[in-house]
């Protein structure tokens, strides 16, 4: 019933649009996990949705893997991608036969199709109207995606539980001693995440010590290096689980600490309170992370990234926390997004603080627990 | 002088070209390595290449994080991608002001470039041509990549070695039943490349035991449960050094076997041997590609992904070995790639082997020694 329920609302939304057939794609190439939210299936593969002159609405999967799709997915039918070569012109070609499209119909691809496949798919469907653009399918699903239902809301708060459980334990067995290097931390949450359930993480683990934390996202990711020696260390992760992603960002403090470090915790530790307070329904969240930008430029300092954004299937989506003219996102209930201020110095070293918030119709929950942690 | 060796060669072709400027992008949501071919920066960004009427060809590297770029870019020029706000579009104009590229100019943007972006791309740069195609400028650092230099290849002689020492470790402990997961053989993976060097792995390692291999890429990538117990498992993993990635497929083998599974591992070493005694200058990876297909065939099996690809800077790169009409990629001295046929069956598990090829001038070397490993 959920993926039924999720897909209707869009017949509903390309019946409003006048569309009879839409296409999602999940590549190497071009990745969009909607596909996963539509039918459940975490693989790569195409998906149509389209309307059946015969009577009634369909979801066409058209996997990579076949066998990972009889277990995993929910859909009207299959057909393996090898029946098209695993080309996406000859599968929409087959799509449009499946359904019967009729000419001249309204058929919307990715709208992250490159220019020149964009072209190919206009030659390949030369009896129908092409659409590839903003403001369509994707950006409809997108918006959906980004209010998380019930369900949704409860896998975060258990993704939240385990996620909070490693913070507390990444806490004690750091100040032991026991966990010293990036590597160590790393592979203890790589382990301890699959234990309790979790898929994996939501992304690559990123564990610097004092002596890589100037790097917004440190490269390598982590190293065999010491992690939490003096001053200042950050750990960015997120866990994985039943496909959401949380994303939480620790700093390890230990001293002794510059003037200069202490000032950059205290602007970050100040700068995520300024906008945790400002979280609320209705509110631009342009104006939380111009906000943020106008405090650090006070202090002097600026921020090199977003102030946050949304997470669910994928660790990045909607909505956008940015302090950008054309960031149009207002915060609603079900809204489900990170707060990370942080500053880096090339001497000092960086750190940022990352929550996960959960906006409801009655008011904010910081659904994690990270924190500044001073050894 | 390595990066400008190779920036050298794209001047040349954008002056034979009568292209003006050309923009390189690798972002969270666009990635192309090439920029770290061209200039070492291993972080997100944009590159410009372009010609000053002043005199001279430059590259202006536009990274995301300017603390990263300061340590490991060679460009002439490096502007922070906060001064354009992090919009390619203002940063393409800022490139246009810095480079004064004439009115008129061709301006060649990522050939990736999603259609409702590149007419953007047109409306901001109204006074120049904007070229964004196959074909371009993207295919032609595509072939250059494809062709690894001497230096390159000492790299892979280097990372191969290393890949080597750690399949025959993982033979030795999976025997000795010190790795009994899937998780320990990760998580052995993770740390042990890391003393040797390694930035990190290559893509995420996949270790699927006998109730998961039957998919061509298990999900999820691995698990705590049990790997090389009786049956088909697979471990696909490959290893980063330099930025450069292997990328080799192992299966373990426990008995007892059914005659089903004895002719999968049959079928898979026969296919991977009749691939590799054709390889040769000259010869088109579609001819090879399409006579393992045929093998399998034959058989009345069907192998459900391409026989194989070049790798580099990406898991995935040129040259492509498919069996698809429009696969127009001849073997050459240089090229490195993979050669990985495998079958897959919903009950009986799969199998795969791949390894890491290079031609050269004078005849084929297997880098790499991943095999079929009976237990």
């Amino acid at each position: 019933m959920r993926y039924e329920g999720r897909r209707e609302r869009l017949y509903q939304w390309m019946a409003g649009e006048g569309i009879g057939l839409v296409m999602f794609e999940h590549t190497e190439v071009r990745q969009d996990p909607s596909i996963r939210w539509m039918t459940g299936h975490p693989g790569e593969g195409l998906l149509f949705l389209g309307f059946d002159p015969r009577g009634g609405s369909h979801a066409l999967l058209v996997p990579w893997d076949s066998n990972l799709a009889m277990i995993w997915a929910n859909a009207d039918a299959i057909i393996p991608y090898t029946e098209f070569e695993r080309q996406p012109l000859k599968a929409v070609q087959g799509a449009v036969a499946y359904f019967k499209t009729p000419f001249g119909s309204k058929i919307e691809i990715p709208s992250v199709t490159p220019y020149p496949l964009f072209l190919h798919y206009v030659e390949a469907l030369l009896d129908f109207d092409v659409l590839c653009r903003k403001g369509g399918i994707q950006q409809e699903v997108m918006a959906l995606r980004s209010i998380k239902d019930p369900e949704e809301i409860q896998i975060y708060r258990t993704l939240a539980a385990i996620t909070n459980d490693l913070i507390d334990l990444l806490e004690q067995d750091i100040r032991s001693g026991t966990l010293g290097t990036e590597g160590e931390v790393v592979r203890f949450i790589e382990m301890e995440c699959r234990k309790r359930g979790c898929e994996g993480t939501g992304f690559e683990t990123l564990a610097a010590g004092p002596e890589r934390s100037f790097g917004i996202h440190p490269f390598p990711a982590y190293t065999t290096g010491e992690f939490a020696t003096a001053g200042l260390s950050i750990l960015d992760f997120g866990l994985k689980y039943a496909g959401y992603t949380s994303d939480v960002t620790l700093t390890f403090v230990r001293p002794p600490l510059s003037r200069a470090q202490e000032k950059l915790l205290t602007l970050t530790e100040r700068a995520y309170r300024l906008a945790l307070a400002m979280v609320a329904e209705g509110i631009a969240t342009k104006t939380i992370a111009g906000a943020v930008d106008a405090f650090f430029g006070n202090a002097k300092k600026t921020m090199p990234h977003a102030l946050g954004h949304g997470i669910g299937l994928e660790a990045h989506e909607s909505p956008a926390l940015r302090n950008h003219a054309d960031n149009g996102w207002v915060l609603q209930p079900g809204m489900i997004f990170t707060l990370e201020p942080g500053l880096y110095d090339p001497v000092q070293g960086g750190c940022r603080l990352e929550n996960d918030i959960l906006l409801t119709g009655s008011g904010v929950e910081v659904l994690t627990n990270a924190r500044i942690i001073r050894l």
